[in-house]
């Protein structure tokens, strides 16, 4: 590992960029190799610059060196390329003019594959001659416009040509020229030869910087979404492709000891620049003109060895976590819903409810992590007769998990479980996730509920159902509320004439934060929403206030401001009555205000317990 | 993808196993292939048999068809007997005897690499048989035991060898034999050379079932570990060089496209298995003996294209998650300590909170995900003076992740902001992690505390010091208490004669859970955790209860039980009065009781409103 030197003050480079610098410093004394020289203009490149650069799939780029200086892209053009094609053609057509088998040749052999007939693979020369007839225009300069624009696309900003270099490669390209007639004469070109080599040597002489390319290597990292402009440029499933092809076929003849020792897919070109991918996480390019025997950069190869060394960054040091996939697992014993319960309520949810499991999931669900989230779910959800799962934090569910989740519905159906997905809708990145669990809908095995909160509330209610609790809809009496248990029949007649009686309309707000208020209000009819944020985030409440229960007990204190907002969830009528009201009577009754006082007590005591088991069960 | 039919009831096949079934039912059909002759023993191998067995990194293991059938390991071997040398000798001794290239060759070729005068890969026969030589043991009987019980650790269970198969091997591998005696003429081996090809005969021997050999595969995919007995048998590292070679060299001649099709590190066999390595997530082995002509399992090879195109198990199919690294992040102002504050206190925490930032880190930290964190961290603490780093849930913290985290601490050291890393020790993950920060501990610029919420209330103590409300060490007077604010001089007299005093020592268990009281207790001077778990347990403490503040308030309402634990955190002097005696003393003066109880409320509903704050920061 590289020694760093301390940063000694406020402006100091990142670690990471610290790290390149000494990296380059500790590298810039090897000058071994020769800058290639077989078109004039290449070998006039100065062997001394030396630049690295890092991308992260987010678009942060840390650089090293002479990460500016412009160079023309030369082979690490051809992976793009194949990229393009695989867009544009689909992955049969493409695999008609060229194969994805390493050679043992050099990469301008003119030899083809003898059993197709076609070019062992895209990343040689004769591979990328077969990709550039590909490229879609009514004629030369729309073709050459679309070559430009897709390089730039990929780059992020708009690339130009090195007009020297492209008469230089055009000039002396005899034995291009040579493997493109010899494809002409097989028929695996048609079109007019010249034309076709004319764009292989225009993105040959494409101008980029190493910034560039390691834009253009995290663009591929990050499944073919450009890191800079936000544009997908390729399908994630081309990516793939185009990395596959890279791994085995992008370091020449070095592919064995390159994947030994660096193990990240990548492409080197005989102007110095090599670009290496970490699949998900970043980008790397490495520029340096001197070239080893077998073609590639040797100070390039050394850097990226140094740096996935000491960063561990071989494709084969594993960096999944599937356990990470269960962000939390409990029943409805341990958390409850915001419901505000009295205690018969809580009673039979500590008792029975093990009978509803809720699991949250978060992080890319695939194979590996979607098939742990249902085992670890079986065993929770074995005694249960609802299964609750959370999407809120699913950062994407690809084909697999998908499958593996239908099959799992239908299972636990079976036992007599039901299966309710949360958080579905507001997740962006689960479009589409809904409509392919219709049939499960459909057949009523598995519900989608807009969030965990309600799901959890209607689980309850129904268990609460379940052992005769059932969820009143007449209206309370003031001596069936909970603030006034424990009044006398001739105590609850004093209070009486204070009481006021309001009705809300099913989604009308009742209280806003900030609003002074010194009433104290009671549900006798409905359900009412407390929560935190902005009045239509409902996913955010804090507690659901029903019938024989009070909310703005605050204003009892301090006659201050309100705290939270209240919103009715179904058409409501409430009791209120004003504490100074209250406050005055109990200057003769002071008995009616220490009962009310002993039972807010109580109800702010279980709340509070509520809280803090939820709490625990977060943890 | 492959239709699966619906279970049908509580018995049925797990979604993975229905899967595997009805793709082998698919798969059966194809016929095409022979079984390999040139041994007559394989020969005799039922060309119908048909396995597939998927193993995940925890042990579950899903198989379909004959995956009981026992088999001849053969070339399946290689990459554990490649893997035996790297972990006896190292990579620099094991690289002298063999390469790391592919070659175009047949996997018996006799070739060697002209450079370097060895085999080109441990694939190969002649690769294998180098490593063969290197099996350590007195004797050859040593030797043979030293082989089979590292092939056994890796299938975790006793291995035994099919007898017939070798004697067969042994008298008809004349190939073998001309390939070590080329070896041994080049001076590529040293020892009896009809020993060291005795010794590989009896590795080839070795019978196996497709659920061994997945169990192996997933030890490989386990970073080493034995996902059935948890023995680690080679290192991470070696895995690595492991699952490099087997990516470029594993399936002969169709390592191009397999890593096309299949995208996964994997090892075939003339017997007909064939294991695939997903890292960090499953091993799958095939087992069918019929060969195509390069001499992988015609039906194998069609299971594994299928089964990782339908669940989308391509190496460059990215599964990382780097935003994931980043559990919760906020500010003292959204989420305190569980110090039960006063009023003016809770003022100071929430206008100046953002002087102490949190973030909470999970999952694996490598460079990505480390480089993730700091950089998310960097800008939550933009004005912090006091940054807490909770590694309560890291999985693991790779070199390039302490390399970024001590360049970080030093760099935030010299904007003024002191780092705090909390849960370190108690997480079996992060053992030798503390050691590597020793320099930055000394300086002063890191500290480590056992748990995050004694960190944050630290960091508010001092923050609440600088804002001139220091920590009073002195004893309160009754007066000062919250409980009593409010009641004149007059009525505290009246309560003085019924306060009890207590002196509790360091560590002391002053309540827990379950037992009866009638106390309620008052702190005077010093520090309580009130808390759930073992009275040992303090990480999962709800409150931390200092001077002026009470505990064991539920005794006024019910006279019930304890729900919490309560354990002197410091010395504690601590006032208490029987609530029964208060009660008696209310019937005369009504009003003590009143504002007692209206100060619970105030008191009670600041807790309640902390906690939901706390909870919506946890979401």
């Amino acid at each position: 590992m590289v020694a760093m030197e301390r940063s000694v003050g406020f402006q100091s480079r990142s670690p990471v960029e610290q790290y390149l610098h000494d990296l380059l410093a500790q590298i810039a004394t090897n000058t071994e190799g020769t800058v290639a020289d077989y078109i004039p203009e290449l070998a006039k490149a100065n062997p001394e610059h030396l630049a690295v650069v890092v991308v992260t799939v987010d678009g942060k780029v840390y650089s090293a060196g002479d990460a500016d200086v412009p160079f023309t892209i030369q082979s690490v053009s051809k992976p793009f390329m194949f990229g393009y094609a695989l867009q544009e053609y689909g992955l049969e057509t493409v695999l008609k003019k060229v194969g994805v088998e390493p050679t043992g040749d050099p990469f301008n052999s003119i030899v083809l594959d003898d059993v197709n007939n076609r070019p062992f693979n895209p990343m040689v020369n004769a591979g990328a001659i077969a990709m550039s007839e590909l490229l879609r225009g009514e004629n030369h300069a729309e073709r050459e416009a679309t070559q430009m624009d897709f390089f730039s696309r990929f780059a992020g900003r708009k690339l130009t040509m090195d007009q020297t270099v492209y008469q230089s490669e055009s000039d002396t390209g005899h034995r291009n020229r040579a493997i493109a007639y010899m494809m002409l004469n097989s028929g695996m070109i048609n079109g007019p030869t010249e034309e076709v080599l004319d764009l292989y040597f225009r993105q040959c002489s494409i101008l980029v910087t190493a910034r560039d390319l390691a834009v253009m290597a995290a663009t591929l990292a990050a499944h073919g979404r450009n890191v800079i402009t936000g544009e997908q440029v390729i399908s994630p499933g081309n990516v793939r492709d185009v990395l596959s092809v890279m791994a085995t076929c992008g370091m020449y003849d070095y592919a064995g000891q390159w994947m030994f020792d660096v193990g990240l897919p990548a492409k080197s070109g005989v102007s110095g620049g090599i670009i290496a991918v970490l699949p998900g996480q970043l980008g790397i390019a490495v520029y340096s003109p001197r070239l080893d025997s077998v073609g590639n950069s040797v100070r390039g190869i050394e850097v990226c060895k140094r740096f996935t060394r000491d960063f561990s960054l071989h494709a084969y040091v594993d960096r999944t976590d599937t356990r990470a996939v269960v962000r939390r697992m409990y029943h409805g014993d341990e958390v409850t819903s915001n419901r505000v319960r009295s205690q018969s309520e809580i009673q039979v949810l500590y008792q029975a409810g093990k009978n509803i499991s809720v699991v949250e999931a978060q992080g890319p669900l695939h194979f590996g992590t979607a098939e742990r989230l249902l085992r670890q779910a079986s065993k929770v959800a074995t005694s249960s007769d609802t299964l609750i799962i959370d999407f809120r934090r699913v950062a994407y569910a690809d084909r697999a998990a998908r499958m593996l989740l239908r099959q799992f519905v239908t299972e636990r159906s079976a036992t007599g479980c039901k299966v309710v997905f949360t958080e579905v809708c507001a997740n962006d990145n689960l479009r589409g996730f809904e409509g392919a669990f219709a049939e499960e809908v459909a057949s009523g095995q598995l519900a989608f509920v807009s969030d965990l909160d309600h799901a959890l509330e209607a689980a309850e209610n129904a268990l609460l159902e379940r052992h005769g609790l059932n969820h009143r809809e007449e209206k309370l009496k003031l001596s069936e509320l909970e603030l006034f248990q424990g009044l006398s029949r001739e105590e609850i007649a004093a209070l009486e004439p204070l009481i006021l009686s309001f009705n809300f309309k099913e989604g009308q707000t009742i209280l806003k934060v900030g609003d002074e208020g010194r009433l104290i209000f009671i549900v006798a009819r409905g359900s009412v929403s407390i929560h935190l944020g902005e009045p239509s985030d409902l996913a955010r409440r804090i507690a659901s206030v029903g019938p024989g229960q009070s909310f703005g007990e605050m204003a009892l204190l301090d006659g201050g401001r309100r705290s939270a907002n209240a919103c009715a969830d179904t058409p409501v009528l409430a009791y209120a009555f004003d504490v100074e009201e209250v406050r005055k009577l109990a200057q003769t009754r002071p008995r009616i205000m220490e009962v009310m006082l002993a039972n807010m007590v109580r109800s702010l005591s279980n709340r509070l317990r509520a809280a803090n088991d939820q709490i625990k069960a977060l943890e």
